[in-house]
């Protein structure tokens, strides 16, 4: 049976709920977002007792099909005040889809200060105390759970800056070898996790019944020729199992749009010690593993295992949106001390982006020179890790930290920091960050991919033609995509393939026994944006919102000396559809 | 010659400019507002170069009307994002109309870090170097700055809580003593006036030319009659003189809407210890003034001088807004250290009442325990004073103390602090704290005149009905009143003498020499909220701002167990005309 489960952590009830008719052909960000729209009056206190915090398997979750391990975690956002999913890789989502389980719902707000661990197995869900875990970072916080509930067992935790409700608290979802490395990290999702007493989740699928698949042989069939597609791409195929995301380093700051210094410039002169080159030949000197999956059937393995000098492990997942943030953005060029402050982050449970931004904004009002990688390492340990004043405002993220300290060029939408692609020298990035539902956010709708990468055509980064047409569609495709379990990178065979999405299609059509059209997905992705703008809507978002912050218009960035000139009259098309 | 003003920070230039035919017969917050409306671009950050800040003396000012000395200072707020009007008595409003300012625009910012004094005469506008006063105090701002131009300068300054440019951060005003004891409280125009690099204004109207009046003898006339009227009035010529406005601790003790404990509750036990007779009879025992004019021309002169143990100056216009917030809301019942809060809030340059929401959800947070006077006192001076990061996060208000300890019970509006009446038991109030133009704000439409005091009729306090429209008339009334440059108090005499309002009407014929009508005084406080309303707006502010936080509509308040239940439909009504 496939069901919800449905934990009030008021009074402390678990039940298993049938899944309504609307909700079947839903998983992922279509059912996070659906719920949340449905159930949380959008006027709520993010941290109090009505909102909720829902976590959704994709579709294709626990299927053979390649790449669709991605776990949807919505709630009303404590950062932004918007809806927010916010999705992570990690073995978490496949576990909880051969459990049977579509989503997981948790309410309420417990009356004492207790802590528990919801336990997830065959029977369905218990809550238990969690004493012995409070307090903990991530890492440590998996190795008791593991060592308590197995070493299979998946685990979702939250770190101290959850426990603090930092608005820059993520979810951890353990990968493989149980290191707590994706993470759900935008919005202070793990803020949400904390203020309901949830310090963390345990999965054991043991004995589980598995996910049905009315047509065994049309879905495999379907997921080896959208395997062979993905494989056969030069992104998903080379670039990511080889670099990872940080081959995008020496691509951004090439095409000056690397954001530099607090978004002082596009291009930063020590790229190259920060580069994903660099860190490949980096982590094969040290004897890591440059090519590593997040979770089983990931065919694009785009993390990697980043030792330190000595050997030992130091990350995983190291991203190029962490290493932009504690690097370019903070002018530092030290790979070592940029894994740490990821290391740190994970185990805090930290959003990296909003950290890195955060940090910048930080050095900019003077906190510790932009350039202090130790001094950036304390911050996080020391000041953040301990909840010290300087620590709550800094945890709180980008647009509290300059509200606190008075600076006003802070890169922030909807109080969300923006990420590691500047929208004056990449415009159609610009264009998602100011109107997606999510606050400013690169995944909603990556333009970066065809006005610099060049995938799904080519739009010109530094004109304004084209842009807002490039950013509807994507936001669109997005929304389908973060609805189907499968990783966003899928995109990049998919914006460049035509057979590709109709065997997603096909796919979707052989498990669940429907049919399901490319229009279909389409469809979704849409409904997908139409309940998060109405939830925003009902929240008091407004066409005055979807802007970026004025010094993006008045200051021209080097090297190309542009500002993000498009009008706020043709970001308000983005939704017409 | 009647002018405005022009003060460019960023060029460091100023200009004399004719007043518009539009401005004519706008002074005071319809000035301040129109301005704004019309030079500010609403997108703009609060802290920047396109913000700007408008200082207007009301319509009466510097004419021979009584309780005519209010200043209005409008920009936009960097504490709750909207317009904001906030004004102070004290000798200023009243000097620059007898110099002819009919108001002060201050735009742009200094390039470097440099401080300014801006220095207004008869000569008209000069800026001069603040470097002596620069992180004093504004007590001893006052008194250098006196001692530099002479000892009659009127003196409007920040202290060190707007040079951090803190969110709560007020604008002092020097009364008649030169105690910097008047404030633009609320909203954070000092915050705005220190990232305008402006230390302090100083009003030197030696030689000026006076206010112009049509026809005195029609003047004097009406102005006597009125002053007649005010005298008579057993609140405004009796009540108020004699307690203060502290009269209002025992009533709405009785009244069961005495915020306390941090809106836990509506009456403090420790009531009678910080009642306004016992304020009256401390005063007397220390043989300091309870009855004290803040300007010259004030009849209801419900200011103060409050004298320590020893019979020492401590402060004066010591509120019962700053009582409450200090006393009830914090759970302290010592007068003297409630004082010392409101003398450190004078010198650091801090609205009161902001601070003392933002202690009592401190104190929820466990920063300090409720009832801790010495420790608040500590926060003050030693963290807020020095801008510590503890100090940086209470600057910033209510709304960001609570986010950065994850409290849900936070009494704000638009992020403004909640002033001292509960909502959950003056019902009335709460409609003008969720509706009006300025976030939480008491004075912008004060129910509690006719729900408690039985002034202008009466509305039950406790019940729904009523109370919209209750709130629409006086939201009205008082954004006229507030351009008029009188003092807010002489509504109790107009809601209740109807010939009073007349005599304002014929005040205002006899100056301008054009006929002023009862009506037209009603239709100049429609067009202020329009005005305020169309900035907010497109600010992106919206029905679903215009609402309490959630826990007033979830927890009842004892004694009465009464929620805030007024619908949010009923509510939107506020603005139906």
């Amino acid at each position: 049976m496939v069901y919800i489960l449905r934990v009030n952590m008021s009074d402390l009830s678990i039940k298993k709920e049938t899944v309504p008719e609307k909700y079947q052909l839903m998983g992922g960000r279509a059912l996070t977002s659906h719920i949340i729209n449905a159930e949380v009056d959008p006027h709520s206190h993010a941290l109090g007792p009505n909102n909720k915090l829902v976590f959704a398997p994709g579709l294709l979750a626990g299927t053979p099909a390649p790449s669709s391990g991605r776990l949807s975690v919505g709630t009303k956002s404590p950062l932004t005040g918007t809806i927010k999913e916010s999705n992570a890789g990690g073995v978490a989502a496949q576990k909880l889809a051969r459990l049977g389980v579509k989503a997981i719902i948790v309410e309420g707000q417990p009356k004492d200060d207790k802590w528990y661990i919801l336990k997830i197995d065959n029977e369905g869900g218990q809550l238990l105390p969690a004493d012995k875990i409070i307090g903990k970072g991530n890492y440590e916080t998996g190795e008791l759970l593991r060592a308590q509930f197995g070493e299979k067992a998946g685990v979702i935790s939250i770190g101290p800056a959850g426990e603090n409700k930092m608005s820059a608290a993520s979810i951890a979802v353990a990968d493989m070898e149980g290191h707590p490395v994706r993470h759900a990290g935008r919005g202070g999702t793990g803020a949400v996790m904390g203020s309901k007493g949830l310090k963390a989740l345990v999965i054991d699928d043991t004995n589980a019944p598995g996910v049905e698949i009315k047509d065994k042989e049309a879905f495999r069939g379907a997921a080896q020729a959208f395997s062979k597609m993905l494989l056969a791409n030069p992104t998903c195929g080379t670039g990511l199992p080889t670099y990872g995301t940080a081959v995008l380093i020496n691509i951004l700051n090439e095409a000056g749009g690397l954001p530099t210094e607090n978004f002082k410039r596009g291009r930063f002169e020590g790229a190259e010690k920060i580069s994903g080159e660099f860190m490949y030949d980096t982590i094969l000197a040290r004897k890591g593993n440059p090519t590593h999956a997040c979770h089983p059937g990931c065919v694009m393995r785009c993390s990697q295992i980043y030792n330190d000098a000595e050997g030992n492990y130091l990350t995983a997942g190291f991203e190029y949106e962490t290493i932009w943030a504690f690097g370019a953005d903070c002018c530092i060029d030290n790979l070592d001390q940029i894994a740490m402050a990821d290391r740190l982050c994970d185990d805090l449970g930290l959003d990296t982006i909003e950290m890195g931004v955060t940090m910048a904004v930080a050095m900019e009002a003077g906190v510790i020179p932009f350039g202090d990688g130790e001094g950036m390492l304390n911050l996080l340990k020391n000041e953040i890790g301990k909840a010290t004043p300087l620590g709550r405002i800094l945890g709180q993220g980008a647009a509290f930290t300059g509200q606190a300290y008075g600076i006003t060029r802070v890169p922030v939408v909807k109080k969300q920091g923006i990420p590691a692609y500047d929208p004056r020298a990449v415009k159609g990035i610009g264009v998602t960050y100011a109107t997606t539902t999510m606050g400013a956010d690169h995944t909603a709708g990556y333009s970066v991919a065809t006005n610099i990468l060049k995938v799904g055509g080519f739009v010109n980064p530094l004109g304004t033609e084209g842009q807002v047409d490039l950013s509807r569609g994507l936001q669109i495709a997005t929304a389908a995509i973060d609805s189907s379990g499968l990783c966003l990178f899928v995109a990049f065979t998919v914006l460049d393939e035509p057979e590709a999405l109709p065997k997603v299609a096909d796919m979707l059509t052989a498990q669940y026994g429907v049919k399901v059209t490319v229009d279909d997905i389409t469809e979704l992705g849409k409904a997908v944006l139409r309940v998060e703008r109405e939830f925003n809507t009902r929240a008091g978002f407004t066409p005055a919102h979807d802007r970026l912050p004025e010094f993006f218009a008045n200051e021209p960035v080097p090297p190309h000396n542009t500002t993000f000139d498009i009008a706020g009259e043709e970001l308000d098309k983005v939704f017409n559809f």
